[in-house]
Formats: C-alpha cells, structure tokens, sequence
C-alpha cells in the first residue's frame, strides 16, 4: 500500500515549474480570456481557462507530457496501459506517440467510438472491455499481472499532477490578483494540482470544486472526513462520472477545497448552453460546469476576479443534442 | 487616389516578422493541430490552424494589434472609426483598448446584438447607421470628414495584412512541409497576408481561396481580371458577405491565388457541422468554410500535407441553429 501523505509531498510548485519547461516544448499556453456577457450575468470579472483549446481537446494533456518526460526507458519498455473513457486515454496516446511509447488504452464497450477512432490514429491500442470504467480498470489490474504493462493510474501519478499544475502557474502569471478559481472535480487531478500551485504562490485564493449531483463523491468524502466510494456515477457529465476521487488528490484536497458546488442533471446541460453563448466555444459537459456553478453562487462571487477552468471541450453528438434548447 | 500596386511593397515578409514581436506580447501562439477524422475523409494530411482560439474570437486581432503598434500618437489623437458587422469591430475595439485610442465602431441596423454588447464592453463607442454594411462605411466616410477621425479600412492598411501575415509565419514555423493553405475570402486581407508570407517563405506552397457562390467578388474578379463589385453579397457567412475585395489585397492576390472553391449556402452550414463533430470546435460560418472546401476538392488535395484556416468562432445563435442537423 502506497503512502499518499509521503507522495503528496512530491507535488509541489517546483515541481510544476519543472512540468512547464517540459510542456512549453509541445504545448502552446492556453487563454485566459475575459468574458464581458459572462461578467454581466455573474456580476463579477469572470475569465476563462481555456483548456479545451488543448490539443487532444482537455488539459489532461499537460499531465501525459510531463509523466512520459519523467519516466525512465527501463519502466516504458513495455509500453503503458491505461484506462479511460475519453480525455486521458486521448491525451496518453498523443503524448505517447512523442515519445515513442507503445499505449494500450482500455475503453467500456459502451464508449463513444468517436473518441476511439481517435485513440487508435494516435497510435495506441485500443481494448474493449467490460461494461463501464470500473470493469475497464480491474481489466487493467489482470493485465498489469499477466503482461507487465506499466499501468498509469492517472490521479495517483505525482508527475502527472505536476503536470497539471502548470494550468494553474499559467493562471497566476496572467492573472495575479485572482480571488477565487472553480473548477470541476472527477477524479480530483486537475483539482488538486490547482491547489498545490495556489497554496505555494497565494493560499487565499479559494479554491471551488464543482461535481455533479449524481456522482458527489468529493463531496460525500469531505463531509465524512475519508475517502468514499459511491454505487454509482451515473450522470451526463463524463468528466464528473467517478465513484471515488483518486488517492492522492484526496490527501491533497480533503482539507483545502473552500466548497463544493453540486449541479443537477439539468444545470450541468444549462453549463454547455452557457459556454455556446457566452464564449463561442463548445465545452464538453464537465468543461461547462464551472461556468453554470459559478452563476449558481453568484452572490458569492460578487465584485471578485474569478477563473473558471473550461477543463475539455470533446463533447460528442448525443451530448450537444440534449444540450441544445432548440429541438 | 493611392497607389496600391506600390503600397503592397509594403506587405512583406520582414514586415510580418516585425509583426511577429509586437503580436507575441499580447497574444498567445494559436495551435495548428492534426486531425485523424478530418484526414480520413480527406484522404489527406489535414491541420487546422485554429484562429477561434484567440481573444475576441478571430485571426483579425492579429492585425488590429499590429496597426496600433505602428500609429504614431498624432495620427491616434481623435480616435480611430471603423466599421463592421463582426469580428473587425471587435479587435480593433480589444486592442485599442490596450493601446488606450478611443475607437468609434459603426454596425449596420440589422447587427447582432451579442457582438454590438461585446463592442461596448470593450469601451469603443458604437454607432448604429445604415441598412447594411455598405450603408455604415459610407456614414463612416461622412464622420471622417466632419469628425476627423482616422478611418481604418481594414483592408488597405499595409500594417493590417502584415500583422495578419504572422497566422502565415506561424504556419511554416509549425509545418514546414505545408502543401496547400485553404483560407476563406471576405474583403481579402488574411488570404493576402498569407500570400505575402508564403512568396517568400516557399513558393511553391498553394493558397486556395474560399467564397460564397452569393458573395463570389474575388471569384469574379479573378475571372474577369479586374476588381469587380457585386450588387450584393447575400450569404449566410458573414466573413464572406464582401461586395467586393479591398484594392490592396486585390493587387496582391490577383495572379498568386491557385484556386478559389465556392461554395453553396448549405455547405457552408455542413462546414459548421463538420467542424463541430470532427474538431469539437464552434466555427463560424465563414471559418468552417475551408473544412468543407477541402471535402469538396478532396482529389486534387490527396496525400498532401493540408492547411485549413479556422479564421474564427463568433457563431451566433441564429446561425447554430440552422446549421445543426437535428432540429
């Protein structure tokens, strides 16, 4: 069993200062762009994380870059395995490809075979198993046995949050005087990369998590006190579908997040409606859902310089069909 | 009446990287990104040089910074007016603010109202006048004699198209081995720009022009061998609704344009579509419109290594709608 609170300690703001020099070699910076209608609607400075103008489509990708650049040829020998519906799966296979890593991405029969034809023309193999992502990982953990892979399991890979943070340093460099940042939180990567950088550089800045009604685990997790597993993750919001947080991201999180905001099925569709609007931009529904928590705790926010990560932006047919007003 | 023919000396490669410095200040690079599903219908290598990523929506930011770069204070002194329907409005309205110059933008009555709001937050005075966007120039042609503002006509100002130029720069920075470059024609200026950056960088490479069968000014013009002035230019597109091309990037791209698709007004809604489900990105019509260019001459584009400019995101409501096929 690993020890978290030692590997914790390993995500820190030199460590994502390291991540950034990596990252600059492939990555160009994402946009922090202010929005006047969204400011208008929220009554506050609203500016936008554009992570979605990523290549692969998520800011998942910072963390691929950064974990390849990290690893040594001893441990890639046999390539990597990782499972994923979407945006980490696309953005190991991407970072893989330049690094010359043989990728072995396993998806739930039930994915969107968009995103699959996507994973296989970068390169990776592509493994269809079990009917929804938690089959897909035990999957993984019989194949780490059987093949020797080196399995990565996204959330619980310091580089990879490091990685991330740089999201995060990218945000305090354009934007210094921010009060406060919303982001959404699934497994907790993104989440807990923002809060290593902002508690280096300027622990006031409050950090919120936004997660859905259907799949709180955070949430529950923080009102327990430990880490919970729910039954079920069962919303639209694919970027928001865990049972759980990762292990790391917990010991990082349980204690610094300042809220959580939760958003009912509905409200997390408002979000990619807002974000077509208001931005010109198609978010997927985890990309979106800052943008609607932060209308949803408006008052709070009020007269503050707020970011809202627009984590994603690989929302698929079915999706922008029910997200749409005008059927 | 000026000298265009000598005016355009004044577009070049020198220039552009000139440009390159002042824009890298304000702006960040925008990503030229590889897309499978794109190549595979195409049968190409296809990348898209995404414009839509920057502030205010459009490659004409670019230009916009550039020109106040290269203003002296007297001749800024009582503001600069422009006019528009769109997307020049809104740079020249961004980037005079960082400039501190007061811009007066003129709309057309029948303007959308989300980009006349956009406008104003930006602190440009906006003057509504005219039935169409030939109506709101000539008022701007009255204001500037009474007035004495200093009337940017987008498309005649050297500094404009060299700082557009560096969407062309960035290009052969990224992908040296470009083949072809399909860029949408309004009034002209990108697609010159990116002539001036492409005859002295490689030659060699094509440059495919995009209109409007109901706005086929350059089509025309090309055909007849001088500048022609439609009675109309009724279009879906926006970016493409150009009577005619401005005199100097007519001068430049008279004889260096390879080819010009045009296209009907449901291609270019299907463009819209296409760059929704195979990029995830929100075009407008007009910066969807190489997409769907490059499908319809996909046999003399095959094997080669293809650029397709997303010259902008500011698609409004109206527009989305009808360019969704699910309604």
């Amino acid at each position: 069993m690993r020890n978290y609170e030692a590997l914790s300690k390993d995500v820190n703001l030199l460590g994502v200062i390291k991540a950034a020099a990596v990252i600059g070699r492939y990555l160009n910076r994402t946009n922090l762009t202010y929005y006047s209608e969204l400011s208008r609607l929220i009554s506050c400075d609203v500016f936008v994380k554009h992570e979605n103008h990523n290549p692969t489509g998520s800011f998942k990708i910072r963390g691929a870059l950064n974990f390849f650049h990290h690893m040594s040829k001893e441990d890639l020998e046999t390539g990597v395995l990782v499972a994923t519906r979407g945006n980490h799966g696309l953005a190991m296979a991407w970072a893989g490809h330049f690094f010359n890593v043989s990728c072995t991405v396993v998806v739930p029969e039930n994915n969107n075979p968009e995103i699959n034809r996507i994973v296989e023309s970068f390169g990776a193999d592509l493994i269809v198993q079990g009917r929804d992502f938690y089959d897909a990982q035990s999957y993984c953990d019989e194949l780490v046995d059987s093949a020797g892979y080196y399995y990565v399991e996204q959330g619980n890979e310091p580089e990879i949050l490091n990685g991330l943070g740089t999201m995060g340093l990218e945000i305090f460099q354009d934007l210094p005087e921010v009060d406060v940042i919303i982001c959404p939180i699934g497994g907790g990567s993104g989440c807990a990369s923002l809060l290593k950088a902002a508690q280096a550089v300027d622990p006031d800045v409050e950090i919120i998590g936004v997660q859905a009604e259907r799949a709180a685990a955070f949430y529950e997790s923080r009102k327990n006190g430990e880490r919970v597993t729910l039954e079920g993750a069962d919303t639209v919001a694919d970027g928001l579908a865990a049972r759980s947080v990762f292990q790391l991201p917990w010991v990082i999180m349980k204690d610094l997040v300042a809220d959580v905001v939760l958003l009912s099925e509905e409200e997390i569709l408002e979000g990619v409606r807002l974000a077509l609007q208001t931005t010109h931009n198609l978010a997927e529904t985890a990309g979106a859902a800052s943008l609607v928590a932060a209308l949803k705790i408006k008052e709070r926010l009020a007269g503050k310089k707020v970011v809202l990560i627009m984590s994603g932006g690989n929302l698929d047919h079915e999706h922008l069909l029910r997200a749409l007003p005008w059927r």
